[in-house]
């Protein structure tokens, strides 16, 4: 029998069915949206967008239902009748507004041309007024919400979006009767049923534990305070929110028509795409931390109870698996980093290489040369602040860091600085987790660069002074989103159970070096001492740059 | 009539021609050394030479005189009469040993394959042992040369070369009759008279004020404790040194012959080629700092009396012009680390340029992408020790850095950066001065940076917030030298004479613009508090990165 995982990332969607006795993926099908991430104008006009907006059309979510899923089902020749349940997974927070019977408000022909009636991708970060005015009132009023998010709530998140619908487009927000995570709106789309999920609502919604009695959004009296129209916010949410793994319902006939599978099939309420990976990489229990690395680094850790981790994203029970609290950091720019530097200050003729060799040419000899360095070599050390500090400082405005440059520098020994910056911050979040609490003894990685990238995954690996294990699967996220359709479908008792039967790591795990350990050591003091600094403003010279930046 | 200047630079000799009245420049000639820098073997062995050596050859000193000076004559059609005094100048320290008739020891066939007959050119720093042991012992002896030389006695200068030929090659030690700087060689080789400058003794060779009854060389014991054979050091030395722009003599007959000029034509004393700048900028007055700026920058400033300047590189009486004595400061990476940027950092592709751009080109293109944005726009900031530090914190082991960066920086924020944190680094030096009661009210420039890159000239201005002014010529060492000849011709009473007559600047000065100075003054806060906390290691990050890279 199989699963089947649908995965909505930034630039398009993909169905993979699973085998759900062993995890075997049997085959894949990616569905790119037509409209992709809409930055310049409104699909159909041709009026401009403000700066950082990032908007999506949900027509393209379910032209993945109706193209990838009977694909990936042709490619397999799997009947219908083989799939026992479907799980969904999405980037987070990407909300849109839609009306009462879930038809979202950018279907509608009278407010089309109003970008505000457009799903807001999480990218989109033109809600920063609106996250700065969020933190202030928080800060005034001592809202609970805050320590969860590690003291600021991001521009990125689900109210800050709601509160610029507010200011920009208040027909829009009058015309909306729902405001909803993509990741809840598909599952509505699929079962005929809006059932939100714990995930969405207590990462990027402010749906925390601290308030009143129990779990809850914050009071009227602070959504007041940010808007009067939000006093009556809560009737375009949904007070009553859902496990993960849950069955949020069966397949409609009409979308079981759509994507050629049988009316009733077993739907899993819906998940980010970052925790779903987490039993993905096997873990369900702990003291274990998943990353998730690419452009960026998602770091997921398991916990007993609730732990005031300073600078951490977010912290929900039942966040990531049911019956333990699930401790969300990040790191906002890694791969990103990587990227910057190859574009903006690697010369090809300094590596030997000619000026039009493509970024993975150019990626792989600069691998080349830094390893044959060795740790501390260069005498460089760096500050990973390249898109300001998503975890522990949770600063935005801090920027990057290089130092111990000299003529004898070359390319490579930047390259592997920055690589090592990266860990070094992620050592930091590590040690966040432990003083508050949480500890982390095994460390696990999936992602682009996780899977490819051996020389900076022993980096890692040195750096941490923990073994790293890799997901066996290159579509984790899919892969997990399959596991909860299988549990969702009751073929296996919990997530755990799929985890065990579905999920598994490589053989080869990073072992670290004790030598290099012990030199990372001694330059990781340094980025702490450095850190403190420069990231909490001991001296204010990245505030002065931040200032005269935007005069 | 005219005066003749011959400057010895590295790579290089240049005669001069200039009209004695007017200072016009007639003609020129350079002829490049045969054996340039001397790093991999002796020349006619293959026997390798060991990390950081760099000799010079001799002979090729006076192919240039044979050479370069018939060649400038016959270009300016000029009769050997008409040429009223001869001056020369010489990188420093560039010490040779020779015999009692002033044949150097590298013209001795039993002793040609030794490296240590051979010049030490200023930038051979395998004496970088010695001089660091110098340094102890007359820390431990709380000699008195140190206050002088801002604390540090480099690896480049001349007891710290001689200290190298006593350990590595006795031999050579025993065999020479003198160890001379190759500026007062020349002058010898001229004359017939070993007749030595106060300038080169004064700033490279210990000969400073302090010592007991007045300017002396350090005692006995002091060379006792470096090393026993150096005791009987002084009879190596000459203990009569000479002002400059003093007559060492005539030209003898066999030279006369040489050089196609007449015999008994008056010579100079030697100068250093920095220092004879000076004047050639019209510069003899105090409360004027001369800016030499190429690769790295070299800083005069001339002053009533004796001031310990934190971290200056030497303080000599009539050092630079009589009856003043010159302080010398400077700063050890200035066009290198510009260079290193193009050729490290500097992708070609994100400047529009092909891979196969010529440096001149990357330069321009940067200059005018860097012209288009404003000061504190990039929000970078950097410190200027690519190459260590020279002035005021006195420190080679001192790396550079860069604040401020973010995935939209580009290669000309960066390349501006790195130009502001030099000027930055010239006002440091200026304020040091100032501080310690050398006042700084006009600056001067001169060399290939001052002359070509007027982006960079008005940087400076704004950020020293002082006017600037560029010298006239092109060569102003070699007309430098050309006015001391005819100050030793008596044609001239004086160098200050000669300075109002042969020396000029030119008529557009940079001065500051106020609004980038307020700037400015904002980034060079954030400058200094960053000079002290790793330049001074008040943390020690520095220290660290610098011991892991010698592991």
């Amino acid at each position: 029998m199989y699963a089947l995982g649908i995965d909505f990332g930034t630039l398009s969607g993909r169905a993979l069915l699973v085998d759900a006795d062993t995890g075997q993926e049997i085959a894949d099908a990616v569905h790119p949206y037509a409209n992709a991430v809409i930055e310049k104008c409104v699909p159909g006009t041709k009026t401009p967008l403000e700066p950082d907006t990032a908007l999506q059309d949900p027509k393209d979510y379910l032209d993945v239902l109706r193209i990838a899923v009977p694909a990936v089902l042709a490619k397999a020749k799997v009947k219908p009748a083989q799939i026992i349940g479907i799980g969904t997974d999405f980037t987070a927070s990407s909300p849109l507004p839609c009306f009462s019977d879930g038809t979202p408000v950018c279907f509608d022909p009278k407010l089309r041309n109003n970008p505000h009636s457009w799903v807001k991708l999480w990218k989109h970060h033109a809600a920063q007024p609106e996250a700065d005015y969020i933190n202030e009132i928080a800060r005034q009023r001592g809202e609970h919400f805050a320590t969860v998010y590690g003291g600021k709530y991001s521009s990125e998140w689900f109210f800050s979006k709601l509160l610029q619908v507010v200011h920009d487009a208040p027909e829009v927000y009058d015309a909306m009767d729902r405001w909803i995570e993509a990741a809840d709106w598909i599952v509505w789309q699929l079962t005929g049923q809006e059932k939100r999920s714990v995930c969405a609502a207590g990462y990027k919604a402010m749906w925390v534990y601290p308030y009143g009695e129990g779990w809850a959004y914050p009071s009227p009296e602070f959504f007041r305070a940010l808007h009067p129209k939000l006093e009556t916010v809560y009737g375009k949410l949904s007070m009553e929110l859902h496990q993960l793994g849950a069955r949020a319902g069966g397949l409609t006939a009409e979308m079981a028509k759509l994507m050629g599978l049988n009316p009733g099939t077993p739907v899993a309420i819906g998940n980010v795409d970052a925790h779903a990976a987490v039993p993905a990489c096997t873990v369900t229990s702990p003291g274990k931390l998943v990353n998730i690395m690419g452009t960026s680094t998602c770091s997921m850790v398991l916990g007993n109870g609730f732990q005031p981790v300073e600078g951490m994203c977010g912290a929900v029970a039942n966040g990531i698996i049911p019956g333990l609290w699930g401790f969300e950091a990040g790191q906002s720019c890694v791969g990103d980093s990587f990227g910057w530097f190859v574009q903006n200050a690697c010369p090809r003729h300094a590596l030997g290489l000619p000026e039009n060799a493509d970024e993975g040419s150019v990626h792989a000899r600069l691998v080349e040369l830094a390893s044959a360095s060795k740790p501390g070599r260069s005498g460089l050390l760096a500050l990973d602040w390249w898109n300001g500090n998503r975890s522990v400082l949770v600063d935005t405005t801090l920027s990057g860091c290089i130092f111990g440059l000299n003529l004898a520098t070359t390319p490579a020994e930047i390259y592997r600085a920055m690589i090592e910056s990266t860990a070094f911050g992620q050592l930091r979040i590590i040690q966040s987790f432990e003083e508050h609490g949480v500890p982390i003894d095994e460390v696990f990685a999936c992602g682009g660069l996780a899977i490819k990238n051996d020389f900076l995954m022993q980096i890692y690996a040195d750096v941490i002074n923990r073994p790293i294990s890799i997901a066996d699967s290159k579509q984790t996220c899919a892969l997990g989103a399959a596991m909860h359709g299988a549990v969702a479908a009751g073929y296996h008792a919990n997530i755990s159970v799929a985890a065990a039967k579905m999920a598994r790591v490589r053989e080869k795990r990073f072992e670290p070096i004790g030598a290099n350990t012990s030199i990372y050591n001694q330059l990781y003091s340094e980025y702490c001492r450095l850190h403190d600094l420069l990231g909490r403003h001991q001296i204010p010279t990245m505030r002065t740059l931040k200032k005269l930046r935007a005069v």
